[in-house]
């Protein structure tokens, strides 16, 4: 079964961003958004994508992505719960890991997150200095949860 | 926007049996069953398929289908909502159509509906003998029902 192991992080500051080597603009909905399971459908640039994860346990959760025509994409995004996620993720590599960093437009906005996908759970990684405090198991961060209580009501 | 338009019906008699040219086993279990939008994982015979339909109106229903690996489709069942959906459907081809007899086993077993595919809504079709009354428009009959309210408990 493929799983996603991903930690996530705030930002101490902007030092990340002149480490960028290029970004793309995310916009994505969720056909289902419970602890038990989300159905995702995400337009990152000129692709889509539906992607279906299971119960998150620590930070490993099961992960199914499709790659699906870009027209079926935008019709889907219409029938997500609103509102959207908007952001656009910049890409920082470091070390053998890619950082992503995504910078939350629209209900969002204001919201700095660092992500980082292992491949195991005790995999070593380095910590740049623009990292700031670990949120990998902050619910609130969730882009599941920012749609049902998002960043600018916090 | 693809759509589907189906009609429903149940059967007046098992006259249809002799007409069946195939038959193919479903498993079939949903990762959202809500009025806005379904989101369904299909196990038909060895493939597996993602079906997210729109809210209905009147018989049309917005759809789009993804074939994916049989392996992600047994692993997305697991996580989709209970009681899953267990049938066999048997196909009759008649005119210039084809039917669909799903004979339903498990938490529905007992339970058996014909429908119809059309390409418009007031598309014309033969109704044999072996047809009984429409259903298309109960609430109780649909799939993503089913599962909420299983046939044995009505």
């Amino acid at each position: 079964m493929p799983n996603e192991i991903e930690r996530k992080f705030l930002l101490a500051n902007d030092d990340w961003k002149s480490e960028v080597t290029r970004s793309v603009v995310l916009k994505q909905g969720y056909l289902n958004s419970t602890k038990e399971r989300t159905v995702r459908v995400r337009i990152s640039g000129e692709q889509a994508y539906l992607t279906i994860k299971g119960p998150v346990t620590g930070v490993t959760r099961a992960e199914y992505e499709y790659e699906i025509p870009v027209s079926d994409g935008l019709a889907l995004i219409d029938l997500c719960e609103q509102p959207l996620i908007e952001k656009t993720r910049y890409f920082v590599p470091l070390g053998d890991h890619l950082w992503e960093i995504d910078v939350f437009t629209g209900a969002n906005e204001g919201l700095t997150v660092a992500e980082i996908e292992l491949t195991a759970e005790r995999e070593a990684f380095i910590r740049p200095a623009w990292l700031g405090r670990e949120v990998s198991d902050d619910v609130r961060y969730y882009n599941s949860s920012l749609i049902h209580r998002p960043f600018t009501s916090w």
